[in-house]
């Protein structure tokens, strides 16, 4: 077997350019450009300020996260991967949104993301004179990756979900850590058993059970997502998620999609961190 | 004039133990412990395993956030002074509670502290080893200033407010950054021009304007809060808010708060920041 | 009085194309470039890879370093304000050279500065996620403040000094830490005592004298010099120096030299430290 | 084949206590104490504070620096593991000291330490709130490694070797970086080919050849020793040295001598970094 995915990313190129013709080849591709995650193109071209070229693969495109789509996955030749806010606000919220427990127009995602989320570009506001010592949230008003997560989120609603999401940088290099808010509509759920029936097979999740928080640098340089749920007083569930932006978050979400589409143990070459930054 | 005013703190003692012969001999109180915030002693009791040796004085004592008690701070004997994530919090949601324009159920904080706020003992945790680079939450499951916010949020809005409140560890020294969400229940409403009118005059409030979001670094070493309030899509509002914990959160609010007590200007001592740590 | 200093940087243009038109107007002029700090026009050409345009007012310029120039200071028109990595080798250097305690050519100077020292400038190496929890040295081979050094040392001692000059890139925002090494060639001295009689009337040089060692974050936001001196076993002289090189080594040294300028008192507007970044 | 190696540390007992019996037992024993590790039973006295209660131990005990002991580990029962100072210094003069060509009495090494070097205890100064954003030397006076230090410079020397050292605390995690001084007594060596000819066949030495120059995130996770040669104006040649103080500082050292000790791959086990903190 030559291993013949293909990474690309969005830095200075449009996958949905080279990626029609690889399809043709019959080769497999896994795209982490946001290129084929976005069902409705009109959208999608609105965030991008461009038109998509090649929507009849959208639709041919697997989404890629494992946990939501694994069968899927193991047939896919083409792979949307989801990037770091996405992949923790939707494993955070899945178990609540299939079980159909809270309402669908509350939830709300409060996320931090290290300064390597924002990619290695030589910008003012990511120096480290800039950036360190300090929180402020950016895009309050609108995110990109607000319709992707509101996509996902709602197929696993089977129903329109609206979500209102804050991303923060925060002062470290990696990690993204998401607090999810939802209203519960079914005050006589077990939270506790709803997720370790959802993740207890899970090879990339790890439930902290009420035990400890999740913390991102228990998953620094691992493709793991620690979640935690919680119910204060009152009819909030608080879902708390931290997963390493740079592994599970981006490429190593990618090698656990590539795993199953080439039927190998899922968890290969996932065991050995890389740690730059 | 002799100043008079004893700052207080509860990391070794209770000061319900020596206010009383103080406020008796005639004195000027103001105290940055929780003793006399919270009117409700059941539930002060609940929180901190003691009994109240002095109730009667807790209906005396005047809530210190200048913003919302000018008036009783300029003939108050005893004030209660709030910490940083009730200044945070407080400021941050109060026009929305005065004009009576959200859900008072549906009030949601998540909150990111510097370590200083868990003040400077030697703990585990906040080694700059443990503590530098991550991200985490911590006591989802309730906070003990909790009760505190409900209480002023409440007088705020004329009804009981319910808030679920999440704090979290960020990897820097000093500043509170607060995310607030509520439910908006006239959605006719101008919130650039509530917030102005409610702060226009407010010496330490900053309000951005949407021209860029609070950061807890622009206010560090400050007696300042930096406020921005937004409505993305759909009928949530999104309050953001920095201040430095370790003065407007703090010794700063308290120097206001005497200022006041004193008719001096509200700003005195307040314009040069103490920058250790 | 009018103040018509005039504060430059080489940013993006040379001072000594501008300077002597002001200084022939009967201007006084404090810059903050290298232009009129070395004597040697050749070497200062050989560095900066341009024709100096006015070696004539290099000779008039008096050196900024007001611990080493104060009496000049008074009457000076053009002063050439040293930067940050000069001002802390200097300062730590000057009681033993002009003592004559040490071998001229036995000086090394091991220094860390914190990135804003690299100036607000956006590339790849100042990034948070490329310059937090790393230490670096840079320039090891030969750095351009060397020859301003050598120069300032030199004059110290009445002779020739060598000095090996390496600085670091340390993984924090401000100050500038050195290390100085140099062989005693005068075993009885006393050192402390020869600190004290050089610095014990200077506003801003703090003898830490023994009890605790400099240290960056003692000084921030100050125009403060922290020193001590330690010999270890054996005849080599340790000096330990910390200033924050946005104050001290920058602009509060400027300012420092203009109160002199002006006979003004020498700590006028240096009490309330700049904090940002 | 059982692994029998034991990995001590002195946090709250004396290796020299229990090791003698193991010894006896036949058992390998690798320790990462300063129990075996000097030569001069007084001197180690005199910085312990205790007596020795195995000081026939100390001379059958091999010094476990692979790339200065490599056959004697071989067959080594008692491995005394040198920790991150002495490993990042003695690794960075080594070249020139075998080849003597710099006098003996020069040495100076300005080392800095991520705050994990002082081990996971909680004290005040190692609190993120103290030690991040600061960089301070300590210990100038005297650090209990020196005696270490000297002795294995000596071994390399073939004569005595007296070392000037001065630690620092830097504001990160983990690394080790050292700058070292000495003064060349041969000026015709050339520095490349002599460090080249000692380290080119060491599994766990880069020499950056003058390419870039050693930075602690580049050997963060890692059993990995940068090193450089530099000689700038002058006759004093400068070596600077980064190491992970908790891989090639440490256990990372321990398991590479356990390698050696029972003939298997000299690299087994440690191409995966262990990444927290």
């Amino acid at each position: 077997m030559r291993v013949m995915s293909y990474f690309c990313d969005t830095a200075r190129r449009w996958p949905m350019n080279t990626v029609p013709a690889l399809i043709e080849q019959g080769k497999k591709v896994i795209d982490l450009s946001a290129d084929f995650r976005l069902e409705n193109i009109d959208r999608w071209e609105a965030w991008y300020g461009v038109k998509h070229v090649a929507p009849a693969l959208v639709e041919r495109a697997v989404y890629g996260l494992p946990e939501l789509n694994r069968e899927a996955l193991r047939s896919a030749q083409l792979v949307a991967c989801p990037g770091c806010y996405p992949t923790a606000v939707q494993l955070g919220f899945m178990p609540l949104l299939k079980a159909g427990v809270v309402d669908p127009s509350s939830l709300i995602a409060s996320c931090a993301s290290g300064t390597s989320g924002a990619g290695r570009s030589a910008k003012l506001n990511l120096l480290l004179t800039e950036a360190t010592e300090s929180m402020k949230s950016y895009g309050v008003s609108g995110h990109r990756h607000l319709p992707e997560m509101e996509q996902g989120l709602s197929r696993m609603a089977n129903s329109d979900v609206k979500l209102t999401f804050v991303p923060h940088l925060a002062p470290m290099v990696r990690g993204i850590h998401a607090t999810l808010f939802a209203k519960l509509t079914d005050a006589s759920v077990n939270l506790q058993s709803l997720y370790k029936a959802c993740y207890e097979n899970e090879p990339f999740v790890i439930l902290t059970g009420g035990d400890y928080e999740p913390e991102t640098r228990h998953v620094a340089g691992t493709n793991r997502c620690e979640v935690d749920v919680t119910r204060p007083e009152g009819d909030t569930v608080v879902v708390t998620v931290a997963i390493d932006n740079l592994v599970k978050g981006a490429s190593g979400q990618a090698i656990q999609a590539m795993n199953l589409m080439y039927q190998l143990d899922e968890t290969l070459g996932l065991e050995s961190p890389a740690v730059i930054p």
